[in-house]
């Protein structure tokens, strides 16, 4: 078995290869544009951890690895066309550097080019596999769909558990899918599948959970984003929503209208309500109770335990950062 | 065997029924919406009469037939949002009814949705189709963006077989698919899908040539549709092409300066440099010599000719119309 940095080593020798033809330079240079901002291919690694939980790597996990990447790509160029997003990862996203037109038909090339990679799996689980990761894709689109649809709502009108709904569809399923797709290339059983990808979709919420609570509370220095930034721009966070409940009724105006009137002390003042309200005592439970819900069905996981250490490892690594 | 109106009959009896989840119904409304502006059907006709050429009708050419027709209307809808269009068959687009951010969502999700038909697939050829439909599918993109990429171009500095090949792409490849892939579905060799891809990739320029000759010379009444539309708004087509190829220094200049200026006259003095160098009578030919071309391939399939009849008709009624 692999250690995670072992698998991203591993991974990106296969995933660091061109991927386009040369020609229409101005489609697939905005193709290559998006692959070359980087990330931390998370997904394609669980492909392989979920694979290696149950059975010695077999090809089949990478295509399958590629797959999840290619598509995660995909949706960060529309999505960053559909949020008039700049920048990410400090690099102008595709849209800004080649136009909607050409963005949108990139993320088309390259939602196809995904197929190719799941056309390529040699197992007998093909139809599965297939069948599973569109199950997630169409997840992850109206994940989106509803992000945008709250976008425009007012963050009162927002329930808190189709929030939750909401985030699980957007970040979630796709990484609980990479496990469950790693597990059918290693021949997990149903059961096994069910749940390894409970432990995947748990840990993700977790992970978003600290992820809000890290831009509010979080050490800028460590974190390498500017601190506050989702409350600049009154982004609806699990923090925002939750406080809005659990404020009392002077707070609660006082919240409202920061989120409309925007004084240079905003941050400070929205951050203020959030430690009154103790949504920072709140969030850390919560977020323990996710964690929680994800180690009982990796628990639940019928194998060796000391097969489980890598990701027991990964969910320690991506849950106890403070960067 | 049956005929096209039978076989359209027949697919519209599969195809017609609800494809989507109820909600998040901001996406899918905008995902039904592009499926009820309706459409000939073609491309699924397509694959189910390359199926009846080499074999009875199986249900596979209809998960492929339905893959091909979803697929179409996911490049509508986002080609639509590409070239700004408020209007398709009279109905308005999806991004005038939802936004273009619900529209490149819901264009993803019929996308997605498109494997999920491929999927069903149960013929062992079921790697080749999918590899077949994907090369289409990339191809079809990297027409649009080549289409795209000459709209910004000088007409004169577009080459005319670089226009052929573009238009290739665009709007044949998939025609020919369809075709090779109801082949595949019907047992055809390699041969034989490689002579019906070639018939209908050249039936489709034709078809391509014959729309832009009844935009300039057709009768209005009978085409549907405004005439010297393509004219008003400079669109590159075969016609213009060659007439900048075809014609005297004089009418080039004129034509040139047409483009520019629009004067209120402006079609009807077009056709007249048109007629002048003759690419009228040009595009006559050249649509006949592709005709030609398809046709060949078509008697170089290996089947009794009696089989070949719908398609046959089918050629007549697409190049021989007056609307």
């Amino acid at each position: 078995m692999h250690s995670f940095n072992e698998l991203i080593t591993q991974f990106n020798q296969e995933f660091n290869k061109q991927h386009f033809p040369e020609q229409p330079a101005s489609l697939y240079n905005a193709a290559s544009h998006m692959l070359s901002i980087g990330g931390k291919r998370i997904r394609p690694v669980l492909c392989l951890m979920g694979n290696e939980l149950f059975d010695t790597l077999h090809p089949d996990a990478f295509s399958v690895g590629m797959a999840v990447e290619l598509f995660h790509n995909f949706t960060l160029i529309h999505d960053d066309i559909m949020d008039k997003a700049p920048i990410r990862r400090g690099k102008p996203t595709v849209h800004t550097v080649f136009g909607d037109s050409a963005a949108i038909l990139a993320g088309d090339v390259l939602l196809i080019s995904v197929y190719d990679r799941l056309n390529k799996v040699q197992s007998k689980y093909k139809q599965k596999i297939i069948s599973v990761f569109n199950k997630a894709a169409i997840e992850v689109c109206e994940g989106q769909q509803l992000d945008m649809d709250f976008e425009g709502m007012d963050p009162e009108q927002v329930q808190y558990n189709d929030y939750v709904n909401m985030i699980g569809l957007k970040t979630s399923v796709l990484l609980a899918a990479s496990l469950q797709l790693g597990a059918i290339v290693g021949g997990s059983s149903e059961g096994n599948q069910e749940h390894i990808y409970s432990f995947g979709k748990n840990i993700g919420i977790a992970f978003q959970i600290q992820d809000d609570y890290l831009d509010a509370f979080g050490d800028p220095d460590k974190f390498g984003k500017q601190q506050g930034g989702d409350i600049l721009v009154n982004k609806k966070t699990f923090l925002l929503l939750k406080a809005l409940e659990l404020c009392n009724p002077a707070e609660k105006t006082a919240l409202k209208e920061l989120l409309v009137s925007s004084p240079d002390n905003k941050v400070e003042r929205v951050l203020d309500i959030f430690h009154s309200c103790k949504v920072d005592v709140w969030a850390e439970k919560e977020k323990d109770r996710f964690q929680q819900m994800a180690f009982e069905s990796l628990e639940n996981i019928a194998v060796l335990s000391s097969r489980k250490k890598p990701l027991m490892e990964l969910a320690d690594y991506l849950l106890n950062r403070e960067q």
